[in-house]
């Protein structure tokens, strides 16, 4: 057996918790940097759970009443200009495209030709060209609502980029939906966040706190915006998910018009919602350790790898052996699929094996040597538990507990997560409480600071200052608080709204 | 009832080909042309042929062996240039980024900014920035092989487009594999030919030509390009799905290096082989009819629409009625789905809403109204008998044959389909009847010709300017054809290659 290292990520979390995240990527072999800059490639392990992200939350869309269609990945840039606020929110990062040719060049190279009459935009979000569509569909109330989602890529021309949490182009889910009436559009806007919240807790065992966005941390062109924000295990907020009510902004910027059942012109009312492949660092970020990925069982690419330990004589024995107990579990349900097993019997060394496979985040390795075979039994580790944390199960208890297993650590896991975050939640009443808190006791590692803090609040220009200075945002005006009055930690003023204060990503 | 027009879709096929090709996409809601130039919207009843599409040939690929993955939608253009039949392939019609944001313009609008140091193209295809990808992955022989697909959007800048035919930006798969061997990649590239051929063959019941391309068709920069080609119903041909051997020539080119077991420095051999949404197209073109879409049974988003017919009184009776009947049908198996049944209750008039899914092909429509709830019976319409051909059936022998009946009506189409095409195929031995086969009879109507030609040939650089000249191309050397000498029906020379002579998409 190879020799682990004392931990199979280095740096570890607290060492150095940035850099650990992008070892955890390589490691698990989720994606890597391209050579297009702030681009990246998603590798099989890593698309395959975008591919179990994608199907879960696609038949939610459609139990909601959501159907699939595709629009042109190209806007034309007066497109943008419509609507004022759009634009100032994208015209800084998106990729242009001006030419629809190449030719030689005078150095023998090449060079862009054929210059379009109007420029095009890569479409950093749909808004605008899924509207001018909606323009064209909708003429009586009869045609309302129209309830659509796009997966698709989009461009955002970030200047610092971050594999999975903030990349040049990203793989998403844009929904758009247009309504007769302001109470439909919104709670289309309520629904959609509750779905985003349902599976980011239910599915990827990551607890999410749901609320309100402030003005100035709105979707350009929203009235409002709603979010799902999870703690990361640094503390640090991530924004998950967002779900627009775009009032008839949208709506008279492009026209949506329909013919009222009283026979009146009116503008519909629309929304638009949103999950991207950011969902994937929020994964990984929740729930790895210092020896890489750990996948919640029910989004796992695979759920079970089975390690054949054998000689050239047991060989054959110990391949039917595994063959067995991987067709047995294949019969099995959990969650939205049968159980997913991998026979690893690739011509490696049995512990570069096992660490592979804990580094990609299987939830169930089982080593099966002749002394298991000879027991009727299985070794077992669990991706939830230490390394070398193994037990010895008989074959049959591991068969007829397997689903359970997996549901238990999928629990364990949301558990474990929620714990984190009221461990480091902190409600907070006054200034110097809050800047002390947000305040890294260590310099060298700014990312150990208190966490999320839950505060009274009214909107002033110095606490902007304030939570500027500190690098802390409102990460949301959240629902589930209570309304009880209380005084604002800020500037002591008497208000019933409370925020969640984060540092964020 | 809606008093039905002759035809449901004008003009018919025989009219105008072309203009019912856009009549039957418009009537059956399957795609309409965008605002951007050569793009088009894919409507929710045309995403949906296409995620079955995706669904199946995913499955297909999976189980020969291949993993998903994404990379960036940007390809640096000095990878073009890397592989120099691949770059005079490309460059003339691609779509080139060369800023990344967007200004305030002198007249008040927008104008981009912020130049890029090297012009970023869309991805036409992404053999170039895949091959690089592969460059890092492959070290030893023990990398080998990688089997690669990857779902995507690529763009096309094609100066006349057709929607799903030619557009844009279009959606696909490409598959990107490399191996160690010739032999190997070689097997691969026919391994795919022959997915291919099943897919068109057994789900879209379409009966395609394997073969291989001549040179002059070769996809830029492969060795050999083999293709599936189909017959429409105007007797031209489309070019279905391609697969190609690309030799070493993207390795050389990318450096897709290994070392072998033998310990030298070995250049991988690489393939890669699409199809994309221009099946929807072809599927379109070889079922449709002069009533709208007519869609094979296993892609069809919905197999059943039932129609309830009722009055106030009987409103609730029927309702019950029809869910009882989709009930039973929603348990049953049909290729790999269960029967899926949509029960259309919107308030509209019934010959209209007859019509519209006659349009939009769903295969079985059941009318019920009270005296077929009486008789415990369903009123069966067929999409591949005449609108007005519809039978009684008692309810429990609907439910019984329901599979059976989806069975049939894929392989009518299929039947249809062959019998079309062999019909309307020729075995060719001169110039004259050659010439006299593809000259259409009326002009007004050139689409009015012979069809597919079958004939021996040598290459012959006259034989090019004849075939430009008739506007037809060689379409494949066909696989199965016999070896069997002949004589060329243009040079007179012995020869014992045959060749597929067709007018194509």
């Amino acid at each position: 057996m190879a020799k682990a290292p004392k931990t199979a990520i280095e740096p570890t979390r607290e060492q150095d918790y940035p850099e650990w995240f992008q070892q955890v990527i390589k490691a698990a072999e989720l994606a890597e940097l391209s050579p297009v800059r702030g681009c990246m490639v998603i590798k099989p392990w890593g698309y395959a759970l975008w591919e179990n992200i994608q199907q879960v939350l696609d038949r939610m869309f459609k139990e909601t009443g959501h159907v699939n269609a595709y629009f042109p990945l190209f806007i034309p840039m007066s497109y943008l200009e419509k609507e004022a606020e759009h634009v100032e929110g994208f015209a800084k990062e998106c990729a242009v495209v001006t030419h629809h040719r190449l030719e030689p060049s005078p150095d023998g190279g090449l060079q862009p030709a054929g210059k379009l009459e109007e420029p095009l935009i890569v479409r950093p979000t749909s808004e605008t060209i899924i509207g001018e569509m909606f323009s064209r569909w909708v003429q009586s109330y009869r045609d309302l609502p129209i309830l659509i989602n796009q997966w698709a890529n989009v461009v955002r021309w970030e200047m610092r980029t971050r594999m999975f949490l903030r990349t040049a182009e990203f793989l998403w889910q844009e929904g758009h939906t247009a309504h007769a009436t302001e109470a439909e559009a919104r709670e289309e806007t309520e629904t959609m966040l509750k779905v985003y919240a349902d599976f980011a807790e239910n599915w990827m065992a990551m607890p999410v706190i749901q609320g309100e966005k402030t003005e100035g941390e709105r979707f350009p062109g929203a009235v409002a915006t709603y979010c799902i924000e999870a703690m990361m295990q640094d503390r640090k907020a991530l924004q998950a998910g967002t779900s627009h009510f775009l009032g008839q902004n949208f709506a008279k910027a492009q026209k949506i018009q329909y013919l009222s059942d009283q026979g009146e012109e009116t503008y519909a009312w629309t929304t638009s919602w949103g999950v991207s492949t950011r969902l994937i660092g929020a994964m990984i970020m929740t729930h790895s350790d210092d020896d890489g990925l750990v996948l919640p069982p029910k989004l796992a690419p695979k759920h079970v790898v089975i390690l054949p330990i054998y000689k050239d004589d047991s060989r054959e024995a110990i391949l039917n052996y595994c063959n067995e107990i991987a067709e047995a579990l294949r019969k099995q349900l959990f969650a939205n699929r049968t159980i997913e097993v991998e026979i690893d019997d690739r011509d490696l060394r049995g512990g570069e094996k096992v660490w592979q496979h804990i580094k990609k985040g299987v939830p169930i390795r089982l080593e099966i040597g002749p002394r298991d075979m000879e027991k009727d039994a299985v070794f077992m580790g669990r991706r939830d538990k230490g390394p070398k944390e193994k037990q010895t199960l008989s074959r049959s208890d591991f068969i007829d507990q397997a689903v359970s297993i997996l549901e238990e650590m999928q629990d364990n896991l949301y558990q474990r997560a929620l714990e984190f975050r009221e461990d480091n939640t902190k409600t907070i009443e006054d200034k110097e409480t809050f800047k002390a808190y947000f305040t890294p006791k260590n310099k060298k590692k700014p990312e150990i600071h208190g966490g999320f803090a839950r505060a009274y609040y009214v909107d002033d220009p110095e606490l902007e200052t304030f939570l500027k200075e500190l690098k802390v945002t409102i990460r949301c005006l959240p629902f589930e608080e209570e309304t009880k009055p209380g005084r604002c930690f800020f500037t002591g003023k008497e208000t019933s709204q409370v925020a969640i204060f984060a540092k964020a990503y």
